[in-house]
């Protein structure tokens, strides 16, 4: 098995598109855990278990753990997710981007470390900043493409002789980078217009999409745009709005709920007689 | 002080453009350290301790102690440099790049939890992903410009409406992201032509220049494109010629000998007649 025969089979499996993203900040989390030896695990654990038949994927930032110097957690969190939910891909969101001898060293970090299926990698260094992570065909290599935020437009807009970069770089990695086909793209949903464009170039490769909900993208515009013609391709990645949807000591339930409604909204747009 | 001013000071003081990093693989640790019960923090304060009086900064480089589970050790390594070698400034290579609250909480990891002056960051996701670390006005904020490797040509040097795009990267830090002061950009030695139009898009804003030696750059080349007028202006880092110029049991001692001496080449270059 790989990664992307691992979301394919999970799509199917579990009829969702929907990415549960893990971004533990201890001061959201609810009152239960005040005392907790462990709340990074344990909370991270309970949204989990709670969350685990509605995802494709499971997606912690790693951001989240380090400022919190919390990375034995996230070793514990990640092997748990293996363990009780096996054949739900995690995708380490880390966003690494270095060159030679240092880009092997982050492989080692996300996929021998972390045991993580795949991991987010920012493309700005070119192609052999990203061959350590390629070259691990049974891992999944996600590059930034077109991310969510207001500045993406900074770089990823401009005008490449005549096309802009982010579709440029959609391109490379469709038609150079993907040799053992095992790469994907970051396109947020707040640019439904560009994760069109995308989709067009890129065929069937499969698309995580963070920025729905609090960014302000929308999930019907995320599907008509990025969905392939099966109804499939996308990771539609939700964080805050599923993992801190309880306070109270039902938060897991809560959670669990907001999955399940966001998987529902998901598929109410890819059934829908206008896709 | 700041991180700015602290590297004025030590450029001056020491005498030296010279960035040492730390990059530690502990395959390639000379055998003296091979019962160490803490190998990787005693190598690094070695070649600290031995190379303090020739360098202008530190580099950790934080792969190489994520991919050992060292992060303890980092933590350590820094305070050491801190409060044994105090004023010279070390930069956390770690290259980050992510949008709103997730760079918020690598600002903390660097800043907070690591006690870093400086970091590395990689620009591809604009400038609001930059905007947690550019507030901290007395850290450094060294963005990818134009990298060492070969593949920096995929996406650096694209043409962007007749400039290419590290230029471009280049220009808008230079006239938009640093109204703190506190930009600086990577440019590798492999490429001093490169270097050279860098230097003159952005003034005397300091330049991280990783890529001498076993890379193919050129000390003479980089002071010939790089140097400001004052003949400074550079952070100029070796890591592995440095820190793995011993195998025996005099290592630091090497590493003290190949510091002190690329020092004196890269100043000779600075004093030449030719500059």
């Amino acid at each position: 098995m790989s990664f992307i025969t691992d979301l394919q089979a999970v799509w199917s499996r579990h009829d969702s598109l929907l990415c549960v993203g893990l971004d533990p900040e201890p001061s959201r989390f609810p009152a239960v855990l005040a005392d907790h030896p462990d709340p990074v695990f344990a909370f991270c654990k309970a949204i989990v278990d709670a969350t685990a038949a509605h995802a494709c994927a499971f997606k912690p930032q790693i951001a989240h753990f380090a400022a919190l110097a919390a990375e034995d957690a996230l070793e514990r969190l990640i092997a748990y997710i293996h363990e009780a939910h096996p054949g739900i891909p995690v995708i380490l969101d880390a966003k690494r981007g270095d060159i030679g001898s240092t880009a092997a060293r982050y492989a080692v970090e996300a996929f021998d470390r972390y045991q993580a299926d795949a991991v987010t990698l920012n493309p700005y260094l070119g192609r052999d900043s990203a061959e350590p992570f390629l070259e691990r065909a049974d891992k999944g290599v996600i590059l930034l493409c077109h991310t969510s935020n207001p500045g993406a437009a900074d770089l990823q807009d401009l005008d490449v002789g005549g096309r802009p970069l982010y579709q440029h770089v959609a391109k490379i990695i469709a038609e150079s980078w993907n040799g053992h086909g095992n790469c994907a793209l970051v396109t947020g949903a707040t640019w439904p217009g560009q994760l069109g464009e995308v989709r067009t170039l890129v065929g069937d490769m499969p698309l995580l999409v963070p920025g729905i909900g609090a960014q302000g993208g929308d999930v019907a515009e995320v599907i008509r745009h990025g969905a392939t013609a099966d109804g499939t391709g996308l990771m539609i990645s939700s964080s805050r709005a599923i993992i801190y949807a309880g306070q109270g000591e039902d938060y897991a339930l809560a959670a669990g709920r907001a999955a399940s409604d966001l998987k529902d909204q998901i598929n109410a747009q890819r059934n829908s007689p206008a896709r």
